[in-house]
């Protein structure tokens, strides 16, 4: 069997001006990176001016190991509306480089749903990631110095938050005592590194329509506090011009193409768990801009992604779908049902009637809490029983949910084609995009409400620490943000184990933290990992390249 | 008086398609990185199958605060060798980010000599410092992951040599602890920072021919030393791969244009201390198989810059200079005899007399050390009066040293005729490179030989680690290696208060370290700075970006 990357590296490309054409987007509009890579030059007002495409985007169940393929569902989906003679285009996220060398291998889709260039995709790209990191740092080396060099300001050393960025997957970088070894050195501290896509700088960037409102969230992000336990800001290290300068053209979206030249906007790529999880606001209007129907996706499963796609970036950017897809396998329920991932290549109704609840609490959500037209796309694998799918589907039509196999990783665009049509019926049916909080509610009104309504839970339980940090933020004129949750991704619950569809749960509010530069509160409640570490056979040891510059060994 | 920047965003580029048909580089060598940078697809047989040009290596005195304006004549050189009808190119340094936002702002020359599109150069440009910087630290993650997960090479946490680089000027990173605060963090350990530009992967992409000699260098770079004391390198990690295929595109190099429209390589730019200072190999060489004529510099002052370049890239390379510029100021000479930096723009016929030595004692080294034809040239600043104009000039015509004047910061080409006209005719005259060691001497012969033939001291004196690691390096097999001085750039000597032409010193040799990867032996006369710090005052804080995405404040 042919790996991703085969595949990939034989493919023909299209140049990128071709694609571009596609959508009318002229070539004086290009700001080339190669020939199959270009930067597209958009404004916000050239973006309103045009009329709007159809905005559909792909969620899923909750995560299992045995994958689901989300992107590949995406990317085959916006291949198959092109097929089908409609003017489509996808909106993903960036992915970051430190996976790559990890357990992950490259993320752009898989078999004949992916994203050309895989290889660049998944090194460097166009360098966004990476002026986002030095953006950070330039944030974090004027903190310091600002204290190093007199600290009129009298930021606290003990109380600074704004953490250093490095995209990679460094463990060992997570927690250190930095500016040490003479004064010439800095004041010694406790510091560490996140995983670049984590920084606030990332969740800025991805919501702002412009470099002026950019430079306006980056003014207010918190980067500590004083001996006074006052908010000292972006803006008060006077950084933002700077920093908005290393992201001028990192602001613009990226154009590639899948392996059916169907157009692609692959443009920022903020954790989904401290930060919102969606590509950008000005990629995915650029898109609608020009495609009739736009392709996005989100973030871990639809409790998480969805949720903060809509209550977040379409509340924030004025958005609103007009079909939202939820993914999922047969191999992925079997699990949510209890059956060991050693055990999926086998028929096992009673696992798959277990976790077939998980779905449908999704598909509750989207429709009922959000006000959303569903459609379920099964992603069939080779394993898949008659008796499996019938049951499935069957779980579905009781419910009146509308669900459709679709067969893309094998097949392409010719296995979309069902959901593709189905989605298009789905995108002219009328619906009205409500939100699961206000955001007048108080931080803890919109909390309870979404564990309530969105994970199906009975309340919440918080820790001293959070009521407290709940009350500053609020005092502080931080009330009115929206939430952004920040639990496991394998559960509606907060805990890992509780697959399936749980009830009777309370969700544990450990801590509170501020984005107030990308604006919303972030709700963390378990340990999240903002700096992953590398497995004991690191990808890094397989990745090669040949003398000719051909890569190997990404998968 | 316009500032740099605003010269520079007054001028109208040329598209680069077109500044490559002047070198006859077809459009499909060409990646595009927007209108006005490309990447130049080149290999080893590409460049060796074509005829030579004359390469022309720009040095100067030692540096001074004054200002010497080496870059800014490198460029006016090259432009007035276009404008006298000759096929010229520049083969220049990539500037670091770290000291755009320090007190330095951007480095691509000045005035009317400058190299364009400024801003993208003295941010991002084509990413080849983030790469960098990601390959780096892929090594240092894999050296701690390494640890981290059964150690099975028995690296000694203490003796990890490979530190960690970000591209910023950051005092707080240069000392740390990390891998601390739980056991899933790593193992704690002293660790640190250098500034991007420091790290060994720098040296070892520029002085690389092709992607497998790359490979071949980066699998000898050595990252530390077990707890048995023997040294581990990336290739014991199976690193190379990876990291060679974050560089895939790094290695190529880039091209830019002067406000003249003159063909510029911009590509690599190692440390001048802890490494050799130049610009890629690939570069030099892919602009001597295009242009006629190819301007180059080195780091610093001639007795580092220009003693590396030709001791350590010219040798390595197989490269030959046909001229030798030295670039020297009477602002910059008078402070060599003593002048304060206050009192610059007053006539100062004694402390000029003074200084001159300075710059003759490197005219006597590029001429009798190195066997190559030089040229001095005075760029002449508004204050300069014509009492030590003439002076100047009279002391190099009673050496038979051939003097020109330009003033290509006010006038561009037009300054640089009369200089390049000179170049023309000394390219022309037979030259024969010897080297100030070979390579065969003993590490000590060789730091002995270029003290007593280049700085013109007295002799060397050794602390017993010094003498300890050269016996260690000498019988792990690195003896023949060629050294690679890191000293003070102020001075001849490795003091940096003994301006002018010191006499009668000693240099110290406090410690020699291996870059077994780059393929040369640091020699570590004092404490040399891996991690520049920000000033009081960063010139971020002047950085900023307009709506409409124009940089302003980079000077």
């Amino acid at each position: 069997m042919e790996t991703d990357i085969e595949i990939a590296q034989a493919s023909t490309m299209m140049p990128i001006e071709k694609i571009a054409e596609k959508l009318g987007i002229m070539e004086n509009k290009l700001e080339h990176f190669g020939k199959y890579k270009a930067k597209v030059i958009t404004t916000a007002e050239a973006i309103k001016s045009k009329e709007k495409g159809k905005l559909i985007l792909v969620t899923a169940i909750n995560p299992t190991p045995a994958g689901e393929g989300k992107t590949t569902t995406s990317v085959g989906l916006g291949d198959a509306l092109q097929k089908i003679g409609k003017k489509a285009a996808l909106a993903l996220r960036e992915p970051s480089l430190g996976p790559v060398f990890g357990l992950k291998g490259g993320a752009a889709g898989g078999g004949y749903a992916q994203v050309v260039p895989m290889e660049d995709l998944n090194l460097h790209f166009t360098g966004d990631i990476h002026a986002i990191g030095a953006a950070n740092n330039l944030v974090a080396a004027m903190v310091d110095n600002h204290i190093y060099q007199g600290n009129s300001l009298r930021i606290d050393p003990r109380r600074v938050t704004w953490r250093r960025a490095i995209d990679m997957n460094d463990r060992q970088l997570r927690s250190l005592i930095s500016g040490i070894g003479a004064h010439a050195n800095g004041m010694p501290r406790e510091d560490g590194f996140d995983i670049t896509v984590a920084s606030e700088i990332m969740a800025v960037l991805c919501l702002s329509n412009s470099i002026g409102e950019m430079k306006q969230k980056l003014r207010n992000c918190i980067v500590g506090y004083t001996f006074d336990n006052d908010p000292v800001s972006i803006g008060d290290l006077k950084a933002e011009g700077a920093v908005a300068a290393l992201l001028k053209d990192a602001l613009k979206p990226n154009l590639v193409q899948t392996l059916e030249h169907t157009p692609v906007f692959i443009h920022g790529g903020p954790f989904a768990n401290i930060a919102h999880g969606c590509n950008s606001l000005l990629a995915t209007k650029t898109a609608l801009a020009h495609a009739d129907y736009v392709v996005t996706e989100a973030g871990f499963g639809a409790d998480l992604g969805a949720e903060k796609f809509l209550d977040i970036k379409c509340r924030m950017g004025g958005l609103e779908p007009n079909a939202v897809v939820i993914v999922t396998t047969v191999r992925a329920l079997k699990m949510h049902g209890g059956a060991a991932k050693s055990d999926l290549n086998e028929e096992n109704i009673e696992a798959l009637e277990k976790g077939i609840p998980n779905l449908l609490k999704h598909v509750e959500n989207i429709q009922t809490v959000f006000g959303q037209n569903a459609v379920v796309a099964i992603n069939t694998f080779p394993k898949d029983t008659e008796q499996e799918l019938k049951l499935l589907k069957d779980a579905c039509f009781k419910k009146n949910i509308l669900v459709i196999q679709s067969d893309v990783w094998a097949k392409g665009s010719e296995g979309g084609i069902a959901l593709a049509e189905e989605v298009v019926k789905v995108c002219d049916q009328p619906s009205q995009l409500s939100f699961a909080y206000d955001l007048n509610d108080t931080i803890e009104e919109k909390i309870e409400k979404i564990v309530q309504k969105v994970y199906g839970g009975s309340g919440t339980e918080w820790t001293s620490k959070a009521r407290k940090t709940a009350d500053k933020l609020t005092a502080l004129g931080y009330g009115n943000l929206p939430v952004c949750m920040a639990k496991t991704q394998y559960s509606l619950s907060d805990q890992a184990t509780k697959i399936g569809r749980p009830k009777d749960f309370e969700v544990n509010i450990r801590e509170l933290s501020i984005s107030a530069g990308a604006g919303f509160i972030v709700v963390l409640t378990g340990n999240i990992m903002r700096m992953p570490g590398l497995p004991e056979k690191p990808a890094a040891e397989q990745i090669d390249i040949t003398e000719e510059g051909k890569i190997t060994g990404l998968f």
